[in-house]
């Protein structure tokens, strides 16, 4: 267990009690989420893109590396190698509803993760980031897939971020009310929200029976 | 119905029979959609966070306006007032296993607008963007709230973007495999994913049964 270092750029400006500073946290909600949005400077306004992303824990930038993938010809990956990037992650668990408006909130836990973005160029790299993205997904499928054509290669692009400026925000729990609004007996509760899948749908061209992998994180998705 | 009318910035560069015109298409999913993205430049690099947000089709802004709630006090609402924000709202709808990595996908709705952020501070515009929020949230809920106090509209900024320049991607339906790859025989299926609501947890201070608008929207959730 390290701790997050966060730097000027990743500590919170408010409810600084909301902050967490536990490496494995962090790590645990980018293994649980399946999007991130990145954000990238182009031509002096912001860009915001949902993005499929993997952790490469042990990667070679400082803090391990989060890698982003895309595709060579999306605008924002073109402006994004050599530039500040941020990539946010967030997981909503529900709906916080107070005995007033201003009390109202979410229950979230959210990484920002802020950093040079940097073209992964060394093949080997690429490929182990594409599989880390395919696995991410659904763990154990890259192994199970066919080889990559060099046609297919050349048209992904993996972007990758350090993980060392950081910051992990959450909020857990029930409403926290004002003792007047509380005394004045009007309901208040939480509404939890989580993903779920449905039914996996096999695609009607093939016989085949759903591989294992594929059950399981289905089978995981709708506990 | 009226068509989305993208700018050079709201564009889409790729997959481009993805993009989608009708702005009824991108309320209905401003509307569905629980939290958003803010990306705002700080300091030369971009800063994405999740928000509360709420939409109103006949505001004064062109397109209508998309409001962003946020505490006054916060680094990206300090900064976003005056410049081009991007507001991004992506529902995840199902994982795309195909038969080859490269063509694995995800079904989605993105929408992305972009346009530069005006701080709410008519009074009147600002309350009427607070009570659109918590509906946004629970629908009917703000009619049944006590009033803010001042200092709780002190501590509140709604930030309003126009819903002009937007663009709405989206993926749906089944794999896109290479014909070879269909004829080599490998499984391939979407696993549907939706966020739903578990069973409401009322504060243990309060012994009103669950007000009906909340049960609705737990319903609403749930299916």
């Amino acid at each position: 267990m390290t701790d997050l270092s966060p730097t000027p750029r990743t500590t919170l400006t408010r409810e600084k009690e909301r902050g967490r500073t536990d490496r494995d946290e962090l790590l645990a909600l980018l293994d649980e989420a399946i999007i991130a949005h990145i954000g990238v400077v182009a031509g002096g306004h912001p860009v915001v893109v949902p993005v499929a992303f993997a952790v490469d824990a042990d990667g070679p930038d400082e803090g391990g590396t989060l890698y982003v993938h895309g595709s060579v010809a999306a605008g924002w990956m073109r402006k994004a190698p050599g530039s500040d990037v941020c990539v946010t992650v967030t997981a909503l668990d529900g709906l916080v509803l107070a005995r007033s408006a201003f009390n109202h909130s979410m229950n979230y836990r959210c990484a920002v993760v802020i950093g040079s973005a940097r073209l992964v160029e060394d093949e080997a790299e690429r490929a182990r980031a594409m599989e880390l993205t395919v696995d991410h997904v659904v763990p154990g499928r890259a192994a199970t897939l066919r080889a990559n054509t060099r046609k297919e290669l050349a048209a992904t692009a993996m972007l990758a971020v350090p993980l060392h400026e950081a910051s992990l925000k959450t909020r857990t729990g029930g409403v926290e009310d004002e003792p007047e609004d509380v005394a004045a007996g009007a309901w208040a509760g939480v509404v939890p929200l989580r993903i779920v899948s449905g039914d996996v749908e096999t695609d009607p061209e093939t016989s085949e029976p759903v591989p294992d992998d594929v059950r399981r994180r289905a089978a995981q998705l709708s506990n």
